[in-house]
C-alpha cells in the first residue's frame, strides 16, 4: 500500500503548493481523496499513473476540493480511460457532478456515483481496499476516509522446512495456495503460516474541528493525516469559526488514537513555513511530519 | 495598455505552462480573457494584480477556458472584492456560470452576465476599453475579442512654444484642459495638439480554425494573439477536425492583417519546444513571438 499527497495547500492554490489530496495505491489500483484546482497536474508531478485510478472520495463540496474535477475528468479521458470511475461523496454528490461536468459533458467512460448517508459513518470497499467514513464537523457535511487493505499472514519458513517445502514453493503457499511436493505431499498454506495480521489502514481526515469520534476513527492506522490549517496557538479563536485545527489538535489524536504515524496537511496559504510549528507537535506525538507536495510513503513491507 | 499572457497552454494545465489566458490592464482597471484550471495561480505568477480586475471574456465553454472559474470567483472575493464582475461569454453563459459556481455559491460582490449574440461580430464597453468580438470557427460557439483603448492626440511642443505656453502646463494641455497663460491668454488643447490617433487595439483570437473574417477583425492590430495549436505542418490534417491552426496559419493571418506584431499561444500539450517552429513563422510574418508564460507588453508609449 502505497501513499502520497501530491497537494499540501488548503483554500488556494499557490505557485509553490498544490491544493491537499491524497493517492493510495494497492496491487495496481488507485483511488484519489479529493480534487482541488490543479489536482492533475500535482498527480503528474507526484508520478501518480492516472490508469491506475478507479475510486474518487469527495470530502466535502467546498472548491479546494472539489475545483480540479471536470479537468481531471477530461485528462482521465483523453489518458484512454474507459473502466468505470466510482465518485464517492457527502449527499448532494450527484448535482455537484453534474453540475460541474457541464464544461465536461462527455466522457469516454462511465460514471459510478455514490452518495453518503448524511451524519453517519459507513464502510464500503473499492477493488482490494476498504473503505470506512466518518462524518466531520465542518461548516458544511463533511467526511473523514480510513482506507484499509488487508495483509498476508506472516509466512513461518521454519515451518515450511520441517515439512520439507522447497523454498522455490514458498512464495505460492504465502499467496494462498496449495502445493504438491516432489514426493506427492500435498501443503496446504494454514500449514506454514502464523494466522492472521491486522490490516494496513490510513487515515485522511480535512476539514474539521476535533471531534470524539476522530480518535477511535484512527485507532492505530498506520498513517494518520490531518489538517494542519493553523500551526500559531494565537489562532486558537479562529479555529472553531473556521471548522479547521491547529497542529497540536492533529497531534493530540495521533497520540490518543494510537496513529502510528501523522502527516500534517491542508496547511492556511498564510502558512509559508509550516515546518517551524513542528516542534511543538512533536512534543505532543513525536512521530509528526509536516507534509510536503509529493511526501510518498509505502505502508507494509514484505516479511522475508 | 499592458498586455500579459499569464498562461500559453491548451488542453491540460502543465507543470510548466499554465493554460492559455491574457490580461489586458489600462488605467489601472484590467480584464481576463478565459480562465482555465490553474489561471488563479498563473496571474498571481505573473503579477497581475485581481484587485484591478472588473470584466472576464468568456472565449467558449471547453475546460480549458473556464475551469478555473470558481477559483478565481472565490479567491478574488477572499481578496476583498466588492465590486461588480461581469462575465462576458457565448449564448449559454448564465448556465455554465451557475453551474460551476455550485462550489462557490456566495460571493461577496454581484456578477454581472452578458451573452453575445450567436454567431455575430458585436461590440461594447468595459471601463476604458473598447471590445468587439467576432465567432470563430471551433467545435461550440466560439468568439475572438478585439480590445481597444483611445489614445491622447499627439501632443505638438513646436506649437505651444510658439504660443509661449511654459513646459510646466504641457501636461494639462495634453490631457484635454485649457489653461491660462501668465500673462491671462488663454490656450486650448487643440491649438498644440496635431489631431486623433488611432486607438491601440489588441486580439486574442482561440480556439479556431482559419476563417475569413479573422484576418479583417485583426486588421492593423497593434498586437494579435493567435493560436498555435500545432507548429508540425504534417499536423496540417488535423487542424480541421480539432478546430485549430497551425504557426503558419496565425502567420498568414497577422501578415494580412497588417497587424503589428503576434503573438503565439495555446500550445499543444504534446508541444513541448514551441520555438523550434517559429522560424517557419517568422517566413510568413517577421514579428511573431512564441509567446511563454507571463510574457508582457506595454503598448503605446507616451509621446515625449
Amino acid at each position: 500500500m502505497e501513499v502520497c499527497l501530491p497537494g499540501t495547500g488548503g483554500v488556494i492554490p499557490l505557485e509553490n503548493r498544490w491544493l491537499t489530496c491524497c493517492w493510495v495505491e494497492h496491487q495496481g489500483k488507485a483511488l484519489l481523496i479529493d480534487c482541488g484546482e490543479g489536482t492533475q497536474v500535482a498527480l503528474k508531478k507526484a508520478g501518480c499513473k492516472l490508469s491506475r485510478l478507479n475510486t474518487l472520495l469527495i470530502t466535502h463540496f467546498h472548491a479546494d476540493h472539489t475545483a480540479g474535477l471536470p479537468g481531471l475528468l477530461l485528462t482521465l479521458g483523453n489518458s484512454g480511460k474507459t473502466t468505470p470511475l466510482t465518485i464517492i461523496g457527502p449527499m448532494g454528490l450527484h448535482l455537484v457532478v453534474a453540475a460541474l461536468t457541464v464544461i465536461a459533458p462527455v466522457l469516454p467512460y462511465p460514471l459510478y456515483l455514490l452518495e453518503l448517508e448524511a451524519d453517519k459513518p459507513g464502510k464500503l470497499d473499492a477493488d482490494a481496499m476498504e473503505i470506512r467514513c466518518l462524518p466531520l464537523k465542518h461548516g458544511i457535511p463533511c467526511f473523514g476516509y480510513r482506507v484499509s487493505v488487508k495483509r498476508k499472514p506472516i509466512f513461518n519458513p521454519q515451518k515450511a522446512k520441517q515439512l520439507g517445502v522447497p523454498v522455490t514453493l514458498y512464495h505460492a503457499l504465502h499467496a494462498g495456495q496449495t502445493v504438491t511436493l516432489p514426493d506427492g505431499r500435498m501443503v496446504k498454506p494454514e500449514m506454514v503460516l502464523d494466522g492472521e495480521r491486522a490490516p494496513l489502514s490510513i487515515c485522511y481526515c480535512t476539514d474539521t474541528q476535533p471531534t470524539d469520534g476522530l480518535t477511535e476513527f484512527a485507532r492505530n492506522a498506520d498513517l494518520l493525516i490531518c489538517e494542519g490549517m493553523y500551526g500559531d496557538e494565537s489562532m486558537r479563536g479562529k479555529v472553531k469559526e473556521k471548522g479547521h485545527m491547529l497542529f497540536s489538535d492533529s497531534a493530540r489524536i495521533a497520540r490518543d488514537s494510537g496513529a502510528k504515524r501523522l502527516w500534517l496537511t491542508h496547511f492556511s496559504p498564510a502558512l509559508t513555513a509550516p515546518e517551524q510549528y513542528l516542534d511543538e507537535a512533536r512534543s505532543i506525538f513525536p512521530q509528526t511530519e509536516v507534509a510536503y507536495d509529493g511526501i510518498r510513503i509505502k505502508l507494509g513491507q514484505k516479511i522475508k
